[in-house]
């Protein structure tokens, strides 16, 4: 019989060693560096962050971090709040689809925080770095599909075991520390899917980063916690799911990565629309789509992109970011549906606004999530098509190194200045054999 | 129809004023703030306050604020936290019957910090923690006992919104801020009961001070949530509990006090014990009995009472406080149940040890919760027996002015020089004239 999941993970964290993390893991743990870091610089000006700052900044401690893509410092537990929120903010980070969470997020803006404040190798970095996500994987796998449908929020409610695992790893806990640590973590477990539109989506993120920091440094201080903060009675697992299978937590533990099963998205907006922008913006470029040439858009997408992206009448950018209609009307306009294309601008645009009141949605079971038919009719008569099997950005058809390096310049071109970007990118790519992780934070803010 | 809950909420705490406070709950609330801060001062050297500070003092801000009973100073998002955590370490704190929420820790640790950091009357203090315990005690209405059954620890998960409202009270937020307060606090409710029995318990109250006023400053920059975080589809009411009655919310708002609902503890463990140590202590003066004399003690109790704390051979002090058995043994020897009952050589003293072997206890449904059967034998074949109906402490035993003030010199003679403690004594019942309620925190630090 195996451990019981708590002390398996925690087993795991202790003896898992960087020199023994496969060469694939540690590539896939840098593109996963990089489309995090380019989310949170790309997204640091924005409201959502600039007000948690504002609103905390007089309670904040030593400047030992940084804010990325910003001059502020900050203590590391607000550093790992405000880069998990800022991460977040535009929903364009990455993706483990078996869950839909959002890994890199609570894991890496917590790792990155403390790496600023005590020296970590890139190595040690990357490899923390893989078991906060495998741990905060695997607890999700235990409980997806239950735990979600219930309600939570799952990068919030999982987030903050990987963050705490990460960290205590780097921290050197012993074996009942990490045991504590996934427990205090487990008691913090937390976010809500009422709150997906709002600027506490990102902040799920920010605060299981900053709660599963300290959870590593309060357990290091032998503050105890349940031994069985995820598989006990009235633990984790059974309080916040109706349904739990604890093999998909212990099984294979240091043998698979979840990490390689990680997606990026090429647009800025939730997964489930993927398959439309992919459909329409190949349409556009195949025939020269012009938007009044267009009579009608005809969608057939899998239930859950109307459940989650049915606005017809977005006013907001964020509200766009829910509204498959709007989507398909950028994609055939701008090609693309990057930031930019979720301003309030661009939702309220007359010419957007025109295209999308074309355009028609069906629900087909029998559609995958990941897939969506498109039908164009042009005024002219004419009637074109096409089926998405798996849109660009699933694992099927992951984005290459150059896509994300792609991706990241766009994120970080309002921010930073093109050597400056360039740098962070190099950085991203050489932490395997960088002495200091945390250097990588302060190349992200902006010189005058 | 009534306004939805969120709403109905937001709009009492802006609207309620501190001159209509009826002077009963002025008085309640003086009472709770008077134990809460004695439970706390108590605590405050315990091993759960200090690794705490020792945890997070690197990362802490300005010096704002005091940790209660101790000379550090932190900023008031730990101090809130600190002072949580200390006021629920010996689970002798106030409780809501019937929801068992302990509901000063959460609302009085957050203001108590706010009003040193800004200036607040008395009167607006005493106001915003009746709010604030209104708030609480009403969510934990609607959503208890599915809630609590689900294995939810509702002091946690409650406590964020009682002190969200009671902090936004008192920053003025408007309507809609008070709204997106209520959200944030929902979207971080938490702390599981399979925590009880360690650190991680007392670390509930903390964190839902910290959290509740965190989210009040954040709504105050305009930081969004969901306007329906308690009652939306996938909100606090619906994800976290299995039944729930939002009536229990919104009736007779206003006009009743769920603070005149508080009860106080006598004994320094779960009030669940409270019966079982009244009747014995009682027993114990009426018949002089010495605990060589007795050759067992027969106990009859609710079954939640085995349940909650049926450890029949504790090792640490803390195991203690769920012993039915330690407590029986130490109301014979000592005549009472405070916090030098639970300490780790006293669950293990030979005495108590020898006579807890000979305590038996039965689970029977006929007995109420707040009742207990106690059957003592004793070597000369005497038999006595004393049947408890309402422990003292409850409802409808409460502890006078007189018992609080007398629990509150014990609790902090170990800390505190006597001056000292009448001091905290004089401010706390002169907290409704008092111009700057803020004061109260500095004379609970030691003076050399």
């Amino acid at each position: 019989m195996s451990s019981p999941p708590t002390l398996a993970l925690a087993r795991f964290v202790e003896h898992s060693s960087a020199a023994n993390l496969p060469a694939p893991v540690v590539h896939e743990a840098k593109r996963a560096i990089l489309n995090w870091v380019g989310c949170a610089v790309g997204a640091s000006r924005h409201a959502t962050v600039s007000r948690s700052l504002a609103a905390l900044k007089p309670f904040m401690g030593p400047p030992q971090a940084t804010v990325l893509g910003r001059r502020e410092r900050v203590d590391i537990l607000h550093a790992a709040l405000l880069n998990g929120i800022a991460s977040h903010t535009f929903d364009f980070d990455d993706t483990h689809l078996r869950t839909v969470i959002h890994p890199a997020g609570p894991v890496a803006a917590a790792i990155l925080a403390l790496a600023e404040y005590r020296a970590i190798s890139g190595a040690d970095f990357l490899h923390a770095f893989a078991l906060g996500v495998e741990v905060e994987c695997r607890i999700g796998n235990a409980v997806y599909p239950s735990h979600y449908d219930v309600g939570w929020h799952i990068t919030g409610t999982t987030g903050v075991f990987g963050a705490a695992a990460a960290t205590g790893k780097l921290l050197g806990l012993s074996e009942p520390q990490l045991v504590w640590a996934l427990g205090i973590a487990a008691t913090q477990a937390a976010g809500l899917r009422e709150m997906f539109g709002s600027m506490c989506k990102p902040l799920h993120v920010g605060a299981a980063a900053k709660n599963g920091l300290a959870a590593a440094f309060l357990a290091r201080e032998d503050f105890t916690s349940s031994l069985a903060g995820i598989e006990g009675k009235r633990g984790f697992a059974n309080v916040l799911a109706t349904e739990r299978d604890f093999s998909a937590i212990t099984d294979g533990l240091g043998e698979t990565w979840e990490l390689l099963k990680n997606t990026y998205k090429p647009f800025a907006c939730g997964i489930v629309i993927h398959p439309t922008i992919d459909g329409c913006a190949q349409l556009r470029n195949e025939y020269q789509l012009v938007a009044r040439d267009i009579a009608s858009i005809d969608l057939t997408v899998h239930p859950l992109v109307l459940e989650l992206t049915g606005k017809t009448n977005p006013q907001a950018g964020l509200e766009g970011k829910f509204s498959v209609y709007h989507c398909a009307a950028v994609a055939i306009i701008d090609g693309i549906a990057g930031e930019a294309q979720f301003s309030d601008a661009r939702v309220r645009d007359r010419a957007v606004v025109a295209l999308r009141d074309r355009v028609h949605a069906t629900a087909d079971r029998a559609i995958h999530e990941d897939a969506a038919q498109i039908r164009i009719a042009l005024n002219d008569g004419t009637v074109i098509d096409k089926y998405v099997e798996h849109a660009i950005g699933s694992l099927a058809r992951p984005m290459s190194d150059d896509d994300l390096v792609a991706k990241f310049r766009a994120l970080c071109a309002p921010i930073l200045s093109g050597n400056a970007v360039e740098e962070v990118l190099k950085a991203c790519w050489n932490l395997d054999t960088s002495d200091n992780a945390g250097g990588l934070a302060a190349l992200t803010v902006p010189r005058d």
